[in-house]
């Protein structure tokens, strides 16, 4: 074991909440167990149970984080027979329940070298209850790893990385003439985030600088696919490639969610620019 | 003083919130005066002036946290005359106010060895107002015990540990036939621990496999008595021990405390599975 | 570059909120730059996009920070032509946007010595979209002069510091026999911090000890200037100095800004005690 190996940083997400001290609980296993090791908070708000969003924060937030140990419990299925996994890339370890909230971050990484199914009782915490398994399984798992005291191997059987769950993400589809996809991802701002990439609309003929049409539900909505907000005065509806490189649509200094009535899942459809819809500018209330 | 005592974890718990700085600017004292001792937030999110809900979450906590420095900072009775103290224990040193918040943690961990009432101006911050103690007097004293800068006698006279406020926990009562208790504690999930233990529920016979009957109220609830959420179905009721080793009343990938409307302090009676009661499981909305 | 100056602490205050990955993935960008820098969470609840309201809690704040590194994005101008500076001072370097969220705290530590206009790509991530700037631009600015990987004079030109944008606070007013003030600030108690500060009130002859008039609107309310808490009784009102040193309406139990309908920026006047006013105490619901 090379000294730079140890005392690794950890990052955890969990579905946790703030209010209980579930969080807390976690950090104070992985210090008793890892000292040494750093432990940053991605987030822990992410919706009890909702396993695509966790999966998607995850994503769009790998390329950003120290290499070392990423933590994820999204885990509705706490105390059924869900396996709990260690993925082995080339980012690091990858350490959650196995129901998919890990699978498309390992993918970006490209893809397990290993895989490992958490068994060892030696490496858990003597559990009270089979509830709490970030507390019990999980961290313990993470701290192990992050200090260098235990190597993969020692955590349980490997597993062969293609049986792992995966998460199936609903992709955009591209026609002749129009793009339909989704919301993946509303944000504190209001922003609303699609599964829709500017090479996707650059293959029906759109590029920044271009007026196009979003239709929600039955409203078609025109919009200026710009490049930052200030292109459009403050108020005004915009389409433009947000901080993961995706389409996203927003009003400068408003909340584009609200305005649009759109939430996560929510169907979209983007075509070349129609003088015939609804022409924004929105005034905010 | 051995090094390896310097420089040991402080866990931090409130009801200061995370909207106000009131957390940060504590944890920017802590790190001006013990720069090298690691901070966890364990919650900051008991309702504001709880003791009885900040010292069941550090009961449920304590054995997790790394040893060393609590401070405990859930304090109604700031301005007035409730003492400051730090309590000695196997752990560690217990900080906060003379309220009882700290009683039950540091009765686990075995007593307080000595105590004492924080009084020496020299290790409190040059105050603006009384009203800010988790900044002025005990963030510094988490601080200098956490850093080795100080001995804790140098904090103030010592007091009888015998004298300070003590927290009386309402436990249940256990009947030939009965046992009645209250909910303790109702989680994000809106799982409903309650003050019994599968101890109490063994004195009348009852174990896990079996129904039992929880009346909350006038209504009577047939229940499994399971190990894990796996053994009912989604959206069925169940009883189970959780992670802190008491019984819960929960729904799988349900909300069990809005099911059947409880929250901490309503009153449970728990008895052997009745077929006349109204039979769970409940289908979520 | 002296040892002393590398791994300096960073605090990062936002109103990126904590239920998005924002705040985690800025930790993970100075986590990766900077290993050995202490990261410090002020807060991330400033509501999005006040200026004010970030400025505020950040002169609160700022002699109870670490020396080193302060990173504040409050930043609704973001992808608009303001510009991203870095302002040295005795206490450290401040990190932020140029639109006045920093200003009120450079002049408490005395003004700026030196500042830059951010501007050199090779200190920047390589952005997608141009909304993050917190991550792709700010966050590696405060890491490498954190860890002393860098010098403030390589992120970007130097400018005139008389040049910065200017935050304009609202002072108080004082006549012959009443200060006119405002509401700067509700904390979570409901405590409503005004901007007057007790020699304010000493100039029109108040004094603690002494009841006062503070009128609301229409209304006005006879309270005791008090020193604690612990002087009046639990549910009634007072006037007392706040942990800022400024004078705040409180009630001990309770919260004063419902009790009387006050929020930042409502306008107060306090004059000398009147027994016509209406008489607090008021007895809570």
């Amino acid at each position: 074991m090379l000294p730079t190996v140890a005392n690794r940083p950890i990052t955890f997400m969990s579905d946790f909440g703030r209010t209980d001290e579930f969080v807390g609980v976690v950090h104070g296993v992985i210090a008793t167990i890892a000292p040494g090791s750093r432990v940053i908070d991605l987030t822990h708000d992410i919706e009890p149970g909702n396993i695509m969003a966790g999966a998607l924060a995850l994503m769009r937030s790998i390329q950003y984080l120290p290499q070392g140990v990423l933590l994820a419990v999204i885990d509705p299925g706490v105390g059924t027979q869900r396996r709990a996994i260690v993925a082995e890339t080339a980012w690091g370890h990858f350490i959650g329940p196995d129901n998919g909230v890990l699978s498309p971050a390992v993918a970006l990484m490209g893809g397990a070298s290993r895989t490992v199914s958490i068994e060892n009782p030696d490496v858990m915490l003597p559990t009270q209850g089979a509830t709490f398994h970030g507390r019990d399984i999980f961290a313990p798992a993470a701290a192990v790893l992050a200090s260098g005291e235990a190597e993969m191997n020692e955590l349980g059987p490997l597993v062969d990385p293609g049986d792992l769950t995966p998460l199936l993400l609903p992709l955009c589809e591209i026609e002749e003439t129009h793009v339909t996809g989704q919301v993946w991802w509303v944000d504190r701002f209001g922003n609303a985030q699609m599964n829709i990439s500017p090479d996707d609309l650059a293959r029906i003929g759109l590029s920044p600088g271009m007026d196009v049409t979003v239709r929600i539900g039955a409203i078609e909505h025109l919009v200026g696919w710009v490049l930052a907000y200030g292109e459009v005065e403050p108020g005004q509806a915009l389409l433009h490639v947000d901080s993961s490189g995706l389409l996203a649509l927003a009003i400068r200094d408003g909340n584009a969610a609200e305005q649009f009535t759109v939430a996560p899942q929510t169907g979209v459809t983007i075509t070349a620019g129609r003088r015939a819809g609804r022409r924004v500018p929105l005034r905010q209330a």
